[in-house]
């Protein structure tokens, strides 16, 4: 049951999600010690003008 | 001031979150004994390839 | 797959919230069209000092 | 480390979201002390169909 | 409508707190364009053992 | 700026956790595409009271 929601920006392929899921959960199962199977993951994308750090929106960042 | 957020995947129609946000404020409301009013709910639709149960995509799985 | 985060403020009985997990997991399941078994709530409780609205902390409301 | 997650409707122009981060995260930084680089914002927006008050999707309020 | 989730490490105040909320909602009102009254803050706190930053468990950086 | 929320159930060591954040942020790192720097984990986590799925409640579940 564990339950993991992870923010990251727009851009990343199908495949780069893939392997990150399937690495994430390896990592969660071994070290909190659940099956894979308990483990979810919702992933949710941003435009750069929906994040902003020290006040600053990532579009408006070099 | 329950503050619900529900995660589905995208496919649902107007209706069916119509329904749904009905029937969820009314079971909260009831149970947790508030007013109606004071429920609020959001929901977030995902992609296939933004969910991930037992390391692997939505998308990948039949 | 339907997760649903609820918050709310401390001071549920055990037994309001199974009656708010039984009747919102069949009212989700009911009007989104999936099985039971798909539907995970996680409640998470706030002491009032730790939610406001209108800017004031529930706290200092009567 | 501050991080805050803020949910609005669609239809605020990238002018107000830069204001509301650079003003959201001076609040913060200057009431919980802390530098403002250590402050993230994430945005979310909902479409209208996406949100409920009162068992009532916005988008069937006038 | 806007609701915001800010998650801080424990150890703040009350008055912290109270102000901030006071603060964070004032800018958001006047940025996004919506009365005080529709502005909801959850203000969640964490151990140190339970926030990360590059891998690593802030109960155990300096 | 992948930012990563997890809910577990009580019960897990500093040491588990510690080893969780670990591997699970060299993985984002390592499948974004990103440096170990940019990735915070929050970690929730909850009593068997505040979980159900199935409508049944994680307390009332052998």
């Amino acid at each position: 049951m564990p339950i993991l929601q992870i923010e990251i920006l727009k851009g990343r392929t199908v495949e780069q999600k893939r392997e990150m899921a399937r690495r994430v959960t390896e990592a969660v199962s071994e070290t909190l010690n659940c099956p894979k199977e308990a483990v979810s993951i919702i992933i949710r994308e941003m435009e750069t003008e929906n994040f902003a750090k020290a006040g600053k929106l990532r579009v408006d960042v070099q």
